[in-house]
């Protein structure tokens, strides 16, 4: 599989919704295969918050491929040998797309808190103009798991003649105060760090030691992305061996994990993209720029396929099957497959076999 | 109704499950009517995480009554003009009982991080001295939710003649991994906070400003009490009027709610002691102390009355329904209600008149 990681710098500004521009900015995007001649195999695919537009394969010198290997490459459900992957970077994050910590052109400092709100609407039209820059006008299909297909939804939606199919898996059509009531532990525990200060920490002041508020909210963040049975399944009640079970700080294993995943991830993420990643996911509504959900609904031409999984407690699988109820009593092309998965809202990216054969199948 | 709020001071000792001892100790305890003559009438309730003895009725210039005054009263499901009714605080706790920031004898300095890990069985022990102080042996009931739900099944089991009926509400056999996952939150956020200073804050440090770390948490607690579609119903998507949609720190209403009562909770909970009561919920399990969960509730000799809510997305019903079905099994006396309720967990505060007839019926 041939990959190729770039970043494009656009000059022209970027409108976004609140009414600010964006200019200029940088897309980085990765892709994986090769372009046919008519461009009639282009892939795109959109990642999640913590994601990147490193998709799939391994850079060197790391132990782990990108976040969906699984499911790109040759001879995978999304095969390279048959089709062109591009992958892009959501603008609002810190893996290379312009983002807060981005310079605020024509000063060389960052952003920080000036940067602009951006919304899902917004990262999907600065793919856009990638796109166009890259002389590709058609899709094949747009694929996206949780605010990745978010994303997808609102392809659908705005740019109607995109694309041929899009496969949305574990998202909704607009956050529910469920979800925002999860990633506002993460905003407020950023916020109250001391070390925050307020958006003008050092650009490298948490490589070492991480943020706590960052990891913080990313326990929220797990709590939310497993189910009950998967903890129960991964976990139970077992305690970590060298700890006591009458020590204050004694720990269960499954706060172990907690404590292990969030803080190294506190590490490797700039907490500001973060805030403005989980606004973007906060303020997700397909109905937004539509008088209704039907409206915004009614407008989408290509063949959709609403994936969910059963234990997914972010995004329940009632919120797809609602846009798959509207489609279908609308007439227009529709599929909605709920997954049995105990895996919760990770089972995207993790329970690969349980949907790459259905992903197999729509790219056929 | 007389109502009645007392400390007790204790100068044996209180034995503890992890081996070590709390001497002296203190319990705070309220009581509601009148004990007749011969003390039939006496039923015991428990309180969770944030409560405290007062479960009924106002203190002076107070706006709000006892956290269960809705059940508790003259002519209420508890009636007290029937039954002499004791509430009392858990140890560990803030609210008058022995607890992390209590004196550590013979210094008069505050325990603080030497405070012993207290479990749920610690707990009802210590209420067992007061109860044999107060000259009481045998209990009418004895209810409790969440938290004190724990207390009450645990009295079942470790008390098996002690009462009559048994009424426990929204708990369960052992606190599962999702539970725990939740409760890290607070850990974390509690530890992590500077202010806490390691356990080492002046008394009433926190008193003006609140601790961050414990609202952080208690945001996390708070999603863990409601249900996706209490939040809905409560809040929906609708954002805070003053506040800009493309204001980084803009807030939906859900987020509203959370900093206000979260904010307010962290200036009169002392952070110590919710370490320690979460660390007591963590570690309970009936199981504990017996061979397995069978032997365990074997030895129950009242009469069950096992209520879950089906929204409750801290402690499923099917947690309760475990115990009512192992009962039934073997044939010991034991009902079980799943009540139809979008309130999530705080159900058992909130919506009491989807149970108080159950309670009243028990009672007569």
């Amino acid at each position: 599989m041939k990959i190729e990681t770039e970043i494009r710098h656009f000059s022209s500004p970027l409108y976004l919704e609140s009414g600010r521009i964006l200019e200029p900015y940088e897309i980085a995007y990765e892709t994986y295969g090769e372009m046919n001649e008519d461009q009639s195999n282009v892939v795109l695919i959109c990642h999640a918050l913590s994601g990147s537009h490193h998709a799939a394969g391994f850079y060197e010198g790391d132990r782990k491929p990108g976040w969906w290997d699984g499911l790109i490459g040759d001879g995978k459900a999304i095969d390279t040998r048959k089709y062109y992957v591009i992958s892009t970077n959501v603008i609002g994050s810190c893996f290379g797309s312009t983002g807060p910590m981005s310079e605020n052109y024509p000063s060389e400092a960052p952003y920080r808190l000036k940067f602009p709100v951006v919304t899902i609407k917004d990262m999907i039209r600065a793919q856009m103009h990638l796109l166009s820059d890259l002389g590709i006008y058609h899709l094949r299909a747009i694929v996206g798991g949780s605010m990745g297909g978010m994303q997808a939804l609102q392809f659908a939606i705005d740019y109607p003649n995109l694309a041929d199919d899009i496969i949305a898996l574990a998202a909704t059509y607009a956050t529910r105060p469920w979800t925002i009531a999860f990633n506002k532990v993460a905003v407020e525990a950023i916020r109250r760090d001391p070390r925050f200060e307020n958006g003008n920490y050092a650009k490298d002041a948490f490589k070492e030691e991480g943020l706590d508020g960052l990891a913080i909210g990313r326990i929220a963040g797990h709590i939310s992305y497993l189910s009950p049975d998967s903890m129960e399944d991964k976990f139970g009640r077992n305690y970590v061996s060298n700890d006591g079970l009458f020590e204050l700080f004694g720990r269960y294993e499954v706060e172990r994990y907690m404590e292990y995943n969030t803080t190294n991830f506190s590490k490797n993420f700039d907490p500001l993209s973060y805030l403005y990643i989980v606004k973007a996911i906060n303020t997700f509504n397909l109905t937004r720029g539509y008088d209704t959900l039907y409206d915004a609904v009614l407008r989408i031409k290509a063949r959709m396929h609403l994936i969910s999984f059963k234990s997914d407690y972010l995004f329940f699988p009632k919120e797809m099957e609602h846009i798959y109820r509207m489609m279908q009593r609308n007439g227009q092309e529709c599929n909605y497959t709920e997954i049995e998965s105990n895996y919760g809202h990770d089972a995207f990216l993790v329970e690969l076999d349980k949907f790459d054969g259905l992903i197999k199948e729509v790219l056929q």
